[in-house]
């Protein structure tokens, strides 16, 4: 019998409760699993997610592993008591939905569907678009959701530039990293996708010269952190038309205030944080699999390098 | 040395003129090319398109293949004077138009992408969606258009059922035909996509009693062709709250007349016939792989059964 600590809110032990029961039930886990925790030094593992009340990881003096419920970890990663591994949520469900996002809006905008939907003059103007082979797409960031958005966009016929901070080996995908490696990844760039992880690296990431980079009239998508772009220069793009739209999931403050400019700007979209959603049943099922391989002694899956911070 | 008549009109000669010869040479057949014709008699080709001046093929008496730049040929399919053998346009550019523009569609719709791109309250309610494993899509018509949709919809998750006309035997889609397939085909279908040719048995095919049997609020894309619905029947189910959008590439009469209700209709999108554009680059190959197989006596690709009129 192992004990499990669920530390990530009340509104989520709802939703996670019964599919973490059936989860350990499916592998043969025996767990006492509780959103409460009597002593601190006989937790297993701790279920977590960054908003959680547990921010001091000191007394849990047996805990084998720190399991996120969310992908990102930024605020988390940095906490110097965090002495134990610590595991990001990589949901089949998650990359899934994330897919889904990216690809409908990289087609919304390869389609030009906007001008479509809103046609209040009732203009009929048959100009077919290009066909996606003919339209470059970027996408900074190549982890699980970068690739897996890669080889879906790809699968519908659009070249597709991928860039990581350090250098990747994937046969299917064309991939550039390092300073000059981001340059040739942006330029002449028509749709960019934003799924890098927010680190002090990546922090305002997207700045007014590499904005110059693209190609006129270019779109952002950024469904990855609110911190990837600096929110001014992106404005300024796209007020001057060197950018042609920017269509945002994450912000720097969520929900995005009532007055900021994106709201009202004509060329900004504005979805409310849901193109990477952690959908219980699937990750219930990858928590277990970490408790399942941490008490047979494998190595954890999606475990944090906690000095590159993802 | 064979002749080769264009007779399909002005604008498009401009378009094609260099594709064809350019693929002509490509197979080394040598073609006296025109969009002009002294004498029909000595005519071995007839690149064609519905809205031709040509309309009487009697003349043409040696003329071995009407080579129509067009998917649709219902404009010429039943015409008394053709006796040659007919064959349509498959153009693997306007398939891929098509795939893009259902995907991006379908994909708009699952995701509930206007009430973000149209947000003039600046409501954020982070609601996701559900999956497009969870999303229900029906496809009527697999033929080349339909077969290519459905298998890029099931790329991206969505369990997708076709239908047909006669019985279609596709390992790999979920198929149904007949009356009785119909039914069960559009029975709790939430988006429905119409790439079913004209003819007198698809005219009015989605009228309002088989409006009835798909899910609420669910969805009708048509970039087949306009007379695939029965129009007052689509307004009726649209006002009551039955369906719940409607986004139609294609009309009885095209341009959209300004004063039809679907302009004005905020659950309607009109997209004007652009899902499916013939590219003279690649259709320019499939004319004359047809002229080549044409003179080395095999079968033609893409010919017209003339009793079913397509």
């Amino acid at each position: 019998m192992i004990t499990l600590y669920f530390a990530a809110g009340t509104q989520r032990w709802t939703q996670f409760e019964a599919p973490l029961r059936c989860a350990l039930q499916e592998v043969g886990i025996e767990a006492d699993l509780s959103p409460h925790c009597a002593d601190p030094s006989l937790v297993d593992y701790i279920i977590y997610a960054p908003d959680s009340a547990v921010q001091d990881f000191t007394p849990f003096t047996r805990c084998k592993a720190v399991l996120n419920l969310w992908a990102g970890v930024e605020r988390i990663v940095g906490n110097p008591t965090l002495t134990q591994p610590l595991c990001r949520m990589v949901d089949p469900a998650l990359t899934a939905g994330m897919v889904e996002w990216v690809l409908g809006h990289t087609l919304r905008h390869h389609l030009g569907m906007d001008r479509h939907i809103v046609n209040p003059d009732h203009i009929w103007e048959p100009s077919p678009p290009p066909l996606a082979t003919e339209r470059a797409v970027t996408i900074l960031g190549l982890g699980a959701l970068g690739q897996a958005c890669a080889r879906a966009l790809q699968g519908v016929g659009f070249p597709v530039k991928g860039w990581s901070r350090t250098q990747k080996s994937l046969p299917d995908i064309t991939s550039h990293h390092g300073d000059e490696g981001l340059k040739t990844a942006l330029s002449g760039a028509e749709i960019v996708v934003l799924l890098l992880p927010k680190t002090a690296a990546t922090e305002n990431i997207v700045n007014a010269e590499r904005l110059t980079l693209l190609a006129p009239g270019a779109v952002i998508l950024n469904p990855g952190r609110g911190h990837l772009i600096d929110d001014t220069a992106l404005l300024a793009a796209l007020d001057s038309g060197a950018l042609g739209h920017a269509t945002l999931d994450v912000f720097r403050i969520e929900p995005l205030p009532k007055d900021h400019p994106f709201w009202a700007h004509p060329q900004v979209t504005v979805t409310p944080h849901i193109a990477a959603e952690t959908r219980p049943k699937t990750a219930a099922r990858v928590v277990v699999e970490n408790i399942r391989r941490g008490q047979a002694g494998l190595p954890f899956l999606h475990r944090v390098d906690t000095t590159h911070g993802y």
